[in-house]
């Protein structure tokens, strides 16, 4: 902790050394509030190429921003659709650019991106609102439902763009595109939350034959026979389009290849993917980031709330308020390369798994790897990388400084160690969003503490996969205390607080050593309805201690999963741990193959 | 004449200056035939970055090429699908590189671009086939046809891909996608040409009720009502899909930014896009150039044969053969981009209008400009390029030396004046292709000698458009000479051998001058089945001199258009023009509005 609390004052230290700065008040260049004011904008940015410490300051107000004459260029956007991408506020090779919104909304229109941090240094956003005039995500609110049609009428929150109905097809109107209904979810008013059991209410036809959709008037649509349960009027449902290159088109904020990046009082309304996506940067400070739905929206975001990728230095959520999105609150993570082949030459043909990785940097020359078996997920050989030709956005040659003697045999990943940050979270609050609430596999140290869950899936989750998305990797030192994690899991009732597993996919196996080890998770409120507390599945050095688990009736209350659940872990204390009022049994699950375990002066437990 | 043969001296004195070559033998680098060497291939280039005068030579054999290992950068090519493009043959600022296929085949597979040359001098391409394994045309020969039920069976050339029928929709399978019908056209086996009134057979279904597609075995589909007249049997369709991205992916040859380039006896069986696309380049010579179908196929290329924007110095095709595509055989035109706004300052806010030249390099820095009209494409006021200043790939800023004292009113639109280039075409033959032979708008010096033209609509067409794809400009020097047209226009009999005239909209307007100039056509030979000759408008010195047009039976004969049409021209010469055997009336029809005519001395005109 020494070390961390060194590298803080460090930093921060970086962070006032911008203190001459020049400020520009946009209005002397024609940036006014209640016009498109991209193209100026750009110009001015354009305009002061090569200059440090600028602090760009906007007059309070509304600003518009619109797609036409907003720069462009080609970007792989990791988690996001890569294409060309027009970009309102590039922020390009800059060393010490503030941009202070004094309290302004950035209103969007269309596919633009806010604003992309690329190559910066000591880079400050603060004090603005993002919002689009119309969201990426279609909302849709039942206001009649009748049992006997199976069918129920919505209105459409079209603002001004309407829907039309084509082929038996809603197709809502965009800027200059239209969305099929796509992926959806079913909201409940009164939680502004995913509805209990939402999958129920996916909006798909139900039979080929009677599925109908009508269009009523302008902003009124009728569903027969689209949902496997009738939905309850006031439900909200959310559906986001497949349309290539528009399902998530625009992150508001994506940070790239840049050392650290202060975000500071910033709301996110909406966007086409996630509030914050950051990749291979160096150091990230938010406080109060706040990633809300507007008051007359039930969704904020299409994707997470915040996501890292391949970063390194320190993470810091402070005083974040994110709620209302249709993923993930936070995630941060390394990543693996499937090794394709083994080329001789130390060097080796690699593959990035997902889709929406593809394009993303998974290391350079000097990076410290570790070639992993994709079987059991374990490390095999530490070695560098010399050199990274990349071939194409999937595929890539990467030669290292030195091998095994024998190449082991089996498949193969490589794991970049260098790009791990350490994450300190405090004082958040993630709620009310599809998914999990933070999702953490750093090799760094992590420390979660004074925050507010409340999540349709896991609370948090420590995972790692050697699989599909291939987000890497093994913990090895995190605590978690002083948290309030309440009525975790409203999805289907089965997720956890915390659990902590590397997922595996059907071909991979246990190895000789655990994945995850050191993992504390202390001092903990959980008010639950189903009194889950932890599941772990190879882990080393699981502290689970002082937790108070509370029972709550927000939910139907029960389970038949155990409150515990332990395989293949290892170092194992669970101790003093509360569970009260809880009206029925709760159970801790050992494994056989769990070893050194102390379970003691736990309360409420069967 | 004679700038212009000292011109092409130069050109070939500085295409020898290569003589101290290294030769490569890329047998030496594990490239073999019988597999997929794609990689192999973009290491061995790679590894030669910066070296000059290199040939690569592939002893004689078929080369695989593969998309998954294959470098790929993301680029806009005029007149194809912008996106990221796999690349076999990568050829980046090289100076003297010589690609020497022997006689090799390089047969891709999959949405791969065979050749990119970019920013380079003195490339020399030769000796080598460009196949695919599976065309990007789906053809379906017709086999059976049934009047009573309005179907016809037909073969699905699938090699081994197959295709699936789903929702009444047939599918053809490629490398990784998977195209619907799309755009479609039927070709005659007989003629291998597109058939007599093609538009009879556009595969569409024709009543929502009972049209229908059953698959019936691996290599059979059964169409019914799905064209206005039933295709006999033998008929060939062509047909491609619209897929993003996939619908104009690969051009043959892209050359781009580069100086001095010679393509000589290389032939072209396949391509999603246009065999050779040129943009912005100076110099191109080809020779023994061939665009054909393999025997197995009736289609060659997915568009045109070759096609040359916004390029200098001289464009030379010689002993050529371009057939069985489905575009026009030549195309070669300079561009206007539309003014959007002046936004004072000099400075212009401009449109690049169709969306497959978006990305394309309008000017650079010390390009000559016309302002001109956008209401009667004629020219306002010369200036130069002071600075481009790209926003996207649609629109840029244009900062020019001098603007008008007065800025004109109405609409405007920019022409690149020092971007035209010289054409020489001599002993090339074009035939049996959709669309025209040849398409030649450009401000440079024009000669068309001892061609063979066989095309489906025009055969050479010199338009000019500040419309949809804003192909500029007006020509000034064009000699059409001792060329054979063999029944131009065999689509609907509606074309000409020669058509010259801007294309205007509604909305625009013959101005006070003439938009071409100077174009001379005589000496040739017609054979024809309706008597066309030449349809001109809005040209300025026009030789129509010297032509023997004769009789065919090969379709229909005779037409409700006169041979010769003249609207809008000036300086008119119409003599020593012989028609023979027509057996209906060969008509001349002036406008009131040419001025300066002279028809003399012609025969077979009533």
């Amino acid at each position: 902790m020494k070390n961390f609390i060194t590298f803080m004052f460090v930093l921060f230290l970086g962070f006032t050394s911008s203190a001459q700065n020049e400020t520009i008040n946009v209005a002397d260049f024609g940036i006014k509030p209640g016009k498109d004011v991209t193209l100026e904008l750009y110009q001015l940015i354009d305009s002061l190429e090569g200059k440090k410490n600028i602090t760009l300051f906007f007059p309070k107000g509304q600003y518009e921003f619109y797609p036409e004459n907003a720069f462009e260029v080609y970007r792989a956007v990791t988690n996001h659709d890569n294409s060309l991408k027009k970009i309102a506020f590039p922020i390009f090779n800059f060393d010490g650019f503030t941009l202070d919104g004094n309290g302004s909304t950035f209103m969007f229109h269309g596919k633009i991106v806010p604003i992309t941090v690329e190559g910066s240094r000591n880079t400050t956003l603060k004090n603005f609102t993002i919002d689009w005039e119309k969201s990426f995500v279609n909302e849709l609110t039942v206001t009649e439902n009748n049992k006997e049609e199976k069918s129920f009428t919505v209105d459409v929150a079209n603002e001004k763009f309407g829907f039309e109905v084509k082929n038996n097809q809603i197709l809502f109107n965009h800027y200059d595109w239209q969305d099929e209904i796509g992926q959806n979810m079913a909201f409940d008013p009164a939680t502004r939350s995913p509805i209990w059991q939402t999958k129920n209410y996916y909006l798909k036809p139900q039979s080929h034959k009677t599925a109908k959709i009508v269009k009523i008037d302008y902003k009124t649509a009728k569903f027969i026979d689209y949902t496997k349960s009738l939905p309850p009027v006031g439900t909200v449902f959310a559906t986001y389009g497949n349309s290539p290159g528009a399902n998530r088109f625009a992150p508001g904020i994506h940070l790239s290849n840049s050392k650290d990046n202060v975000l500071n009082n910033i709301t996110v309304l909406a966007a086409g993917g996630m509030a914050l996506i950051a990749e291979r940067c160096e150091n990230i400070s938010l406080d109060t980031f706040i990633v809300t739905s507007r008051d007359d929206r039930t969704i904020s975001t299409r994707a997470d709330a915040t996501h890292f990728l391949g970063c390194k230095g320190t993470i810091k959520l402070e005083n974040c308020l994110l709620e209302h999105m249709l993923d993930d609150g936070i995630n941060v993570h390394g990543a693996y390369v499937k090794v394709e082949k083994y080329l001789g030459n130390s060097t080796f043909l690699c593959e990035t798994s997902h889709v929406q990785q593809w394009g993303f940097i998974f290391g350079e020359k000097g990076d410290e790897l570790m070639l992993m078996s994709r079987e059991t997920i374990l490390p095999i050989f530490k070695t560098k990388i010399k050199e990274v030709k990349v071939l194409n956005e999937r595929r890539m040659l990467i030669t290292v400084a030195e091998v095994p003697a024998k190449m082991p045999e089996g498949k193969l990943s490589l794991e970049n160690l260098t790009w791990y940050p350490d994450v300190y979270m405090n004082k958040n609050i993630i709620r009310e969003n599809r998914a999990r609430g933070a999702l953490i596999t750093t090799k760094g140290k992590v420390i979660i503490e004074n925050n507010y869950f409340s999540s349709q899936m896991h609370g948090i989750l420590i995972e790692g996969d050697n699989n599909k998305w291939y987000e890497s990797g093994g913990v090895e030192d995190v605590v978690i205390r002083n948290n309030t994690f309440n009525t975790i899991g409203y999805g289907n009732g089965e997720s956890y607080p915390l659990l902590a597993a590397p997922l595996f996919t059907e071909d991979q196996r246990i190895g000789d050593d655990k994945f995850h080890r050191n993992i504390d998770f202390s001092n903990n409120i959980i008010k639950s309805f189903n009194g889950h507390l932890v599941d772990a599945f190879s882990v080393k050095g699981l502290k689970v201690t002082g937790n108070i688990i509370e029972l709550t009736n927000d939910y139907p209350t029960g389970s038949t999963l155990p409150a515990i659940h332990l395989d293949f872990c290892e170092d194992v204390i669970i101790e003093k741990n509360q569970f009260k009022n809880f009206n029925f049994p709760i159970k801790i699950e050992v494994k056989e193959n769990v070893n050194s375990i102390k379970i003691k002066r736990n309360k409420g437990v069967k």
